[in-house]
Parts: structure tokens; sequence; C-alpha cells
């Protein structure tokens, strides 16, 4: 491969594109961990993180990618044997029930054809089902990133409660927090899961967890073995109690400073609104070429992500060599079932309209490249929407 | 205004986007410019930029911003009260001009419409008409940034040897040098000014200034004061003779031998090639909106940077103030007469097809945006070209 | 606290002083971790990490601080019930103790005075009167970070191999690795638990395993859960057979591409070299001050931090926080029952002779600052040695 | 030369060490200089550097060295053939005074022994003398660089009031500039040149130039050619009245703002104090060495940089060379008929006591290694003078 001139296109579902402000911020020199200026950095960053999980429960940060958040919630919640809940929708949600498995759980899974979330009435029929209470978390994805689906949780939380189950409702929320909204209190969330290179824009490299005091409570008795992923020093930190249990990822908290600035001088709801309408417009463009999303359910339609489906009997990672070799553009592949049938277009992060107008023009003219069967438009389309030409003319 | 997301889409004809890997660079610690360690470097950027010009003469780097170069040029090789032939062809050429004037010379000025370069034809008479050979020198712009027409040095360098004139050919090189071929010794060219800002992907400060052995030969015996500017020392020490007269801008010469192996790894050739590429790409989206470029000699044509012209009774500023706020790109205004009708497209530098699509996306939006009468079908027009759709069609 | 001028002098016994050239480097823009730029990246880095370990195994890379490397080290080759032996030598060889006995494991501690190593002959008793074996694990700490002793690993292994004990012995050298020497496979270390922020000069965030044969054996009946953790998908990766389990840490990639090739470029024994001399240097400093470093045994200095003793009844942390507010210097704190009695002088990673200077000046003024009982001449004293004034007068 | 480990020793008397805060400053992304951010980050940059030179002036900002600052000042108030009075007294203010004789000035110089700054009354005799009033200005280096020698600006000042003289009183502060007390009106200074390398902390590449209202009446009718130093445009820019006449050094200025930054949160005279703490305990150093710096006025020390003799007979160049190549450390070198003679140490900008403390160590190692005629003792005399255990003996 020959020197590609500009900027590398990263639309890959994360991570996604670091803002530059905090590849500097991270690239700050490291500070000393145990002294007072840390000190005042780490009590900021416990106090400032929280809003964005909107929870008034401490955030527990450590230095390890997200797929570690998913074993902290499970060692501290569960004990050896315990049945817990967990859902076929999709790559990321069988991987965290893989782990689950691994970890000694008894899982039950429930499917669904990856192309939409678990639905609220067979969570509810499968609880209501559970008379004996056996199942004692419940490992719920909300955006799944390798089909471009988001969980109804406030509707599952009510599942739920309708069958008046005391599992605990855990989060995946690595591809959604900082991109879609997330109301872990009001949602009645029990452990919510994020990481740092997605909607934060950090690499790869911080996992977060909140825990409602329900959860911890659960903590107190459950006896799953653990050490590096144990709540209890976590905690105390996360609530100026205590130093870090052991050397905290500096450079990123450096950068998750910048991250909160960035995410306070756009408003968090002004960013979801945004990727509300830049995933709006992807989806445009993807109908425009004739092309299917993945997701089947418009109410499931993922914010920060959308998978298509090349027609029967091509090849989408072709289409993706072509793109990348030619346009030096990174799309998503297909994961598990789906591999070679979809290729995904992150559209999350510090991400902006010409962004992603040059995102799906890399996309229509691989298409074209790669001659797989297709209609143009999308790009025009997308365009089209993004202007608010069409707006205007339904409002005429 | 508010904060705004993304990557700013600076499409200005220059400053073009630093690339990541030249701010980097440039952020490395300062070091001694009297030791061994700048000896090298300083030796190795002497010897590497001279292939940028086509140059076997050294290529003298000075402090300072590209005008200074116009300034080191004439001060070194005239006298108070030549005469020098200069064009008021564009915004730049007219403000080399009337430097000329302020240092004391006498500025004679041969104008087109603005909208093409100087004729060949046109420089011949002037010349021949100049029994006296008063004319010491011939100020060329090789792309006018005010309006992305580009002159035909080798025709020009022709029309004089037909006139069998002495003047010096001097030649601006800032907007076009690393972008468009330019080939100092083959075209007779006598003296080159060239800038870090535009293709060179740096941070302004650096003037590049070389000069054949005609125009060395004359600086032994002008007149014009000169100290700063001075080619002696300067010339001493880009051929190995001795140390700068002055504290070299040592950051920007740590970006220049980034640019240099980025160069080196994409290859002049091709750098040209994809300038050419981008370029025809930005006139078609022009064309398919149904407006005018402002260079109206397809020979003529700038690889850099595109001037368009907005439909009569338009605010062109007005555009692009729409754009900036919605879009979050900057768009170069039209200058001097051109003031408010124009708008300019830069696509110089380390830039690509996908950058290039969201440039022409955000055009086409913001079009519609501010209601100018237009076309859409500008970007997909691009996009065809780009992707080679166009053509293979042709072939067929 | 009032700005501070010049640069921090962070000599805290890591994190060390990230090289300017690292920073850089992990603030390079992220990449699509599943894509040939990436595999390619990858592949490079776990070739060239293994010569740093002395090895031929493979060396596992977590995304995760280097306490995350003892849990992978614990989990992966011990089950529920088995006994290791631990050593109560100092703050972190407690601490990886403690983590075994949270894991379930039974710990059988041996302790020292903590001014010295695990004694060989201590060691060797401790295994032969363990006739059934129902010890399975030695863990060791190469370089005891909290009071400057290092562990004679070479003689350990001996007195191992004398009780024909089988074993496995497992080394943190978090603060010894690219530091001090370390020979996993000359010296039959079956587990060695390595982190980013010590000698390799990065920021924390990545943990380094490497398994010898006889400890990959013992994963494969090993019984303790594990799933982030789990080698065997890491170990598929480190040898070219596999993706990565999950989202590496990219960007601390990018950095440690550089920091080895910082580590060629001055040569791994050279590098332990000028470790060794800093260290004897920051020695007779403290000789001449009149105080006592912790470490009491000669063989096991360390070359990566000295502890030093302040004189009875005086506060180490006073010292400390005088001359972080006056001379913008932070040490490390004594830990554990040092607390407040030891401050500790870390010296490595990229460090030289003048930042050593410095480095004994401000604790040298600290001294007289704090009013603490001293002699002066520590700095003389290291100055003097580092000069190789004194050797020549020995020479004589 | 191999690899040499840490961070590099730059003392030589600028440029500086940039402070890696403000190198991540320049390296963000260039914007649009006619766009409405660059607008703002413009006029409070022209509004912050005032209070910098101790002036209501505006102050103007040229995209070049400080070098171009001097020339800035003569072409813009003279005319051809004006007698300036300049001085013999270092090697920077004689290449001032040799630029004025290019520029075709008529140049007066009056000479010292290059260990001490022009005397007030020899100044007050010459322009005495000068009945006629041919003096048109007079240019005075406030620090000279290559010697340690401090004018005494105020004496001079009222030297020139005494004598009625009406030449315009030019000063240069490339090395003081941010580094020690500099009072444009206060003490009647007509044209203040100063640079960005030496106490402002940034890269080479912005010549400052600030000019009274005298000075500006005199530029109205002097008459030597000028056109890229003409100061009409550049004033209109620093008053808000108009845009800079050509691009400006956009990533300098990012520098700026953030040196800006640094200066409030330290104060500038805090700043001074710091600088003159500095240069004290480096001379205590060359005493206790038995060593005579160049400066033999106590009155006209310079805070910014101390040059220093080597014994009669030894080579300072062979010194500086021994101690860079043993301990990474760069010195000045003598120039001019200082060569070889004298070595400079650089002790301004971004500097503290423990990077004092580690030069110092690394000249006093260098002169034994050197085998140069000297006493230890140095650094112990200044860390004695820095910690104030001096002060308080003699206190007590």
């Amino acid at each position: 491969m020959t020197y590609q001139a500009g900027r590398h296109f990263l639309q890959v579902p994360g991570p996604s594109n670091i803002p530059d402000r905090i590849l500097r911020a991270i690239a700050q020199p490291v500070l000393d961990h145990r002294g007072p200026a840390w000190a005042k950095l780490q009590a900021e960053i416990f106090e400032r993180i929280r809003p964005v999980f909107k929870t008034r429960q401490p955030v527990m940060i450590f230095p390890a990618s997200g797929t570690g958040g998913w074993e902290s919630a499970l060692v501290n919640t569960l004990s050896p044997g315990d049945q817990v809940l967990t859902f076929d929708t999709g790559q990321f949600a069988v991987l965290w029930g893989n782990m689950a498995h691994k970890l000694g759980l008894d899982v039950q899974m429930l499917a669904t054809d990856w192309r939409r979330a678990p639905s609220p009435e067979a969570v509810e029929a499968v609880l209501t089902a559970d008379k004996a209470h056996k199942i004692k978390a419940i490992l719920l994805v909300h955006n799944e990133t390798s089909n471009g689906v988001m969980s109804r949780v406030a509707e599952i939380r009510k599942a739920i409660d309708r069958a008046s189950h005391p599992a605990l409702l855990m989060l995946d929320t690595i591809s959604s927090l900082g991109s879609a909204d997330m109301r872990m209190d009001e949602w009645g969330v029990d452990v919510v899961v994020g990481g740092s290179q997605k909607g934060l824009m950090l690499p790869t490299g911080l996992a977060f967890v909140a825990a409602s005091e329900k959860a911890r409570a659960a903590s107190k008795t459950a006896t799953l073995p653990r050490a590096f992923w144990d709540w209890e020093p976590m905690l105390a930190a996360a609530e100026g109690k205590g130093n870090l249990p052991y050397t905290p990822a500096c450079n990123l908290f450096f950068g998750l400073q910048e991250a909160l600035d960035m995410i306070d001088e756009e408003g968090l709801e002004n960013i979801f609104a945004r990727h509300t309408r830049l995933a709006e417009a992807t989806r445009r463009a993807v109908r425009a070429w004739g092309l299917d999303t993945v997701c089947a359910e418009p109410s499931e339609y993922s914010q920060s992500v959308t998978a298509v489906f090349v027609p029967e009997g091509c090849s989408a990672d072709g289409l993706r060599k072509a793109i990348l070799e030619r346009f030096n553009m990174s799309l998503g592949a297909g994961l598990g079932k789906l591999a070679d049938k979809v290729f995904r277009i992150g559209h999350l992060g510090d991400f902006n309209d010409l962004m992603l107008a040059g995102t799906l023009s890399g996309v229509e003219m691989g298409l074209a490249l790669a001659k797989l069967p297709h209609r143009t438009g999308g790009v025009l389309a997308a365009l089209s929407y993004l202007s608010g030409v069409e707006e205007r003319r339904a409002a005429a």
C-alpha cells in the first residue's frame, strides 16, 4: 500500500476519531499520582463524570478496556452458579454472555434474529416464569455495536417491574455512552458499564462502572473471587474517601478532563441531538442506495452506528477493502454470523455534517467501484436532509 | 457562536490543513541552533529542498512569511529606479507590484480582466518594445491565489527569449510550490519565491528564495539597501559554507523535515497528479451547480484553488458566513475587486477525495441554505469523476 | 499553591518521566484496530517486546495497569485453595500476597525486616519442608518499589532447584523491566509480570505477562475462573494466530513502538549500566548526607529506586511536602509500615546525570530547608562519582 | 554520537527551553486567518502583549525573527545618510550597527571593553558634543546576549535628557523581554525590539516592535524604503483598525496566548525576581569555581545569561564539546572576539532551581572532566544560596 494523502476517515463504530484537543491533552507530562495536583484532578473527574451517566451514584474508573467493566459488574454482584439472563441479539451481547459462562455463572440466553433488540414482552415472560427468582441479573446491551440496534431500556425496566422480579439490571453502554441518552437513575439501571473510546472520544483504556444501591448491597454477599475488579476500594476513591487501589491511567484522565470540557461546551443534550440527526441522514443514504439496514425496528435504530447489508451474494469485506485502499476510509466489518454480509458505518463521537458527507461519499463511490448493485443518490439524500431543504418543503 | 463538533474544514487556499504528523514534528523541543545536531538537520534540509524547486541552485530559507521572499527577490537584484514589469492580474500580483513601488522601483503594470494570466504574446510585445532594456525584472505569479489562475511560465519564458530581453524572470510560487509542477532550471526562472503554509503543509513562517546564476550575478551590483533579506550569508549557509546569519525558525525546520518525508513517500509527481485530479473534480461540481469559475482559460486552471462567482446580485460573503456557522467550514473570500462576488475553495496540501467530497457537500448545502440560485448535483458530478465511473463509461 | 516555573522533577519511582518522543507518539490519531495497518503494528510489537524480557516465549499485553498482570498470572495457573509462597518484604510483595488471598488461594508468607529481599536459603528451607509439594507457586517481586530492594532471582531459582520443588516461579518486574537485567529464560522464571509506566517510559495502561511452557501447561488444568485475564486468546494474538480478544490500547502501542526504538538506539545493556551508575551516585549522596538507605544488603540495591530513612523523629512526608512546594519536585512516600519514615528517590526510565544532579540538589536543599539533621556534600559526592574524578584518582 | 538518555539541557542563552504547554499550543490545527476565530485571538494577543512591554502603545508583531525587528526600527524612522549612535560593547550591539551601515546610515560607534555596557556619561558626552543634532537615533541593546551585560537604560535616558538631545532611543530587548524589567513608557524608550524565543518561551519566528508617539511621528517623514517592515499597516492591525498586511504566524500566536497565560499565572514581577535569583546563584557558582564573569560591573549583571571566562590558555569550546558529549547539555559559545575564551550559561525563560542545579552540576563536572584549573564548590555555593541557608545565617 502506497502513502495515502490527507486525513484518514476512521468510520468504524469505535474507537472513534479522537479530537486533536484530546490527543494534546493526553500528551501532557504525567504527574505524581499520589501528589496534591493529582488529588485535585481525580476529585474533579469523579464529580464531573456522574452527569454523563445521569446518576447520583459514584462512577468507578478502572485502568482497563471496557470489556473489563463487564467482568467487574459480574464478579462484584454474583456468586458461582448464579443464573443470569443474557441475549443472543448481536455479537457483543453474546460475548458478554460467554464471559458470564466462563466465570462460572449459569447463562440463560434469549435470542432474536440479530435485527432487533430483546423485546420487553419476552423479558417479562421469562421473568414471570422464574417464580423462584433464580435469575439474579439481566445483562442488557444498550447499543449493540455489531448491528446498530439500540435496546429500549426504559421499557425493559417496566417489563421487569411488571414481573416484580428482583434481578439486577446491568447495562453495557460502551458504544452509546456520550452518544445516546442513558438515564441510569431514572431508568432504574443497577450496573452501568462504559468505555472511553467511543462517545467519550478518548483512546481505549478506561472502563467505567456505576452501581446502584441495590447492586452495592449485592456486592456485600457475592462470592465470585475478585481483586483487580473489586468495587470496594474503587468506590472509596470515587467517593473521595481513599486513594485509588493501584496506579491510575493518568494520561487518560487528562484526556477525560478535556472530553468533559468539550461535552460541557456543546451540551450533552445537543450532542445526543447531533447523533440522532447524523444517524438519520445515514439511514436516508442507505435507503436511497436501495440497501437495508440490519436494524429492522425504527424504534431501535442506533444513534452511533449503522450496519448495512450488502446485496445477496456480494462481499462486504471486499467492499471495505476497496474503500480503504482507494479512499483511505475504514468501515466496520460484519461480526460473527454477519461476517462479510454487513458493513458498519460509525457516526459517533466528535463528528459533524461534512465528515459524514465525506463518509457517505466514500461509501457511494466504493459501491460503484466494487460494482455492487445499488442506486446512486445516497449522498444527495443525506445532504438534502442535513441542509434542511426537505424540512422546509414539508413546512411549505 | 456555540461549540461546533467535529473537525473544522479549513478550505481556504492556504494556510492549508497541517497534517498531524507535521504538527507533532513542530512540537519537538527546540535545540541549540549552533550545535552539531542542528548542523546536521540544516544540511539535510538544504539538500532535500532543492528537488522540490527542480533546481541545482541552493534554496535560501528565511525565518519569515512568504511576502518577505518578494522583498528579498527585489532588494538583492535591483537598484533604486529600476524598471520592473508587473501584472494587474489578481490581488497578489498587484500587491507584489505595490511592494516594488514602495521600495523605489519604477513599476510598469500589464493588466488582464483578472480571469486569465498574462499572455505570452503581451509580454513579448512589451519586451520587444523595450529596446533600451530598461526593464530589469518581470514579477510573475505562478498561481494567483485570489482567482485560481495559473500562469503558463514555460511559454512566458519563451516569449522573453523571443524578445531577446535580458530581464530577470521572477516567479512567486507561494500557492503552487508542492502542489503544481514548477521547473525552475528547465523553465529558466531567475528567482523563485515560495512559502511554507500551502503545498508544503507547514505553518506560516518560512520564506524560500532560489536564485539563478544570472540573478546572483545581478546581486553583486544591485544597490537597493538590504540587510535582513541579504542573500550573501543565506547562500553561504545554504551551500554549507557558513552559519545562518541569525536564529533560524528551528521548529519549522523540524516540520519541513517531516513534510519532505511525506513528499518522498507519496512522490512529487503523484502529488501533482492528485492536485490535478481534485481540482478537476471541483470544477465539475462548479459547472454542475451552474456557476462559473473565475478562471476563464482552461489551460490556466489552478491546481490548488478554485475561485467561483456567485450569481449576480448575491453575496459571496453571506454564503461563506452561513457555511462557516452551519457547517464548520472556512472558504476563502473574494479579494480586491472580487470582494463579495467570489468565494474560493482551497484544495491543496494534504488533501484527499473524501475531504473534497465533504468540502463540496458543504458548498452545495450552503448554496441551498443561503438560497442562492443553483442546481444541485455538484457533489454527484465530483463523485462520479472521482470514482472513475465516468471514465469507465467513456471507455466502454 | 502558586504557579511553579520550569520543568517539574517527577522523581517518584514510577510513573517515570515520559520522554516527549513518547508523548508525541501516543498523541497519534487512533486507527482501526481490525485493519491492516494495525495488524502490521501489532505483529511488530509482539516481535520486538520479547528481547526486553529475554525470552523466546510470546509476551501478552493486556490493556490494563500492571496490577492486572498479577491477577492474570494467578488465575491462569492456579485453582481455588492452592498454596502459594509469598513474601512480607515490602508493600508491593504484601499486596500481591493479599490479592492471592482475595482470589481464594492459600497464602503462606515469609517475612524479612523490609530491608532485604527473601534469602535463597529461607526459600530453600520452606520448599524442602514442603514434601507434599502443596506450594504451587512462588510470588517473587524482582524490584520492590517500596524500599528499593532487588531480589537475587538467579539465586532463588537455584534454591528452588536444590529443593527439587515443582512450584512455578512468578516474578513481578513492574519497577525493574527495562531498568535492570531480567533474564526470564536463563533464570527459569515461569511467569513474568510487567507494566508500562516505569522503565518502559510509557503512561500506565499496559500489563505484560510472559509465561513459560510449564506455566502454559499449568493453565490447561487451573480452575480459577477467568475471562478478561484469560491467556488463551492473548497468546494466540501474541503468536500471530488470532485477533486480540478485545479492543487494544492502540495509543499506548504507538508509544511502545517509540519506546522500543529508543531502547534499540541506546542498547538494553547500556540502559542497565546507566541505571546502575545513577543508582550508585544516588547512594553515595545518601551516605554523604549521613543518612541510611532502607536496603541493607549491597547485593540487593535497586537500580531504579533508592529509599532513604529520615533521622529518627523526623517526618519524611514533611520533607517531601517542603521539597514539592519550594523546589517543584515529587519524591515517593514511605508506604505501609515505612510511612513518614522514608522518602524514595526514583532514578529510572529516561534519566541522565544532570537530571539526577538536579534531583539530589533538591533533596539536599530540602534537608536544609526542613532543618533535618544531615551533612551537606551529598551532591558533591555524586558529582565526583559521575564525573569520574574519583575513579581516575583511584587509578593513579 | 550515540543516543543520549534523558532530557537535553538546553542552556544556551536562547532559544530557551520551550515549555511543553507551549509546544502543545503551537501544535494546534491552524485556522483561517481571515475568519472570526482568528480575529478574536488577534485582538486578545494585541491587548495582552502591551503590559509585557509596560507601554500604552500598540505592539507590532512581525512573522520573522528578532533581527527583522532591528531592521523595522531603522527603516521606519530614518532616512539615507542619517547618523546613528551605536555601541561596540558586544557581538549583537555590533551586528545591529553593521545592519545600520548596510542600510545606508552613518554609523558612529562608541566602544567599551565588552565587559560593561555603554556608560551614561559617555553617551551624554557624545550627545552634548553633537550640537547640530545630526545623530537621529541611539541603538542600545538592553541585554547583550554575547557577554551577559545589561544596560542601565533609565540612566542612559537621563543622560540623553541632560544633553537635551532629540535622538530616538531604540532598545533591543531580544534577550531580556519577559526576563528582566523593561519599562518602555516610564523610561522614555522610543522603539523597543523584541523576539519570541527567549523570555517569552516560544520558538523563533515573531519579531515585536513597539514605537513611541515620537517614533511614529518620525516614521511619517523617514525615507528609507520599506515594505515588509512597514509600520503603517501593522500599527493599524495592532490597534484593531485593519487586517494584518500578510499571513500571520498563526501557530506562534497560539503559543503566545499560552505564554501570556503562563506569565499571568506566575506574575511578571515574580518572573523577574526569579531570574534575578537564578542569575545570582549562577554567579556565586562561578566565583566559587575561581572563574570570572565577563561582566565586570555588578550593576550591569544580566538576569538571563552569564558569560564566563575560562582560564587563560584553555579552550572554552573544548569544554563545551566535552559537556555536550558527556552530559547532554548545550552551553553558549563565545562570539566574535570572545570566541573560545568564554562559555555562556543561559538561565532564562521557563527555568527553575533544580534545572539550574543540574546545569551548574554539568559545568562543574565538565571543568573536572576537561581538566580546567578550577575549584570545586560552585554547585554547593549555588545550592546554599538557593536554599536560603546563607540568608538565614546572615539574619542570625
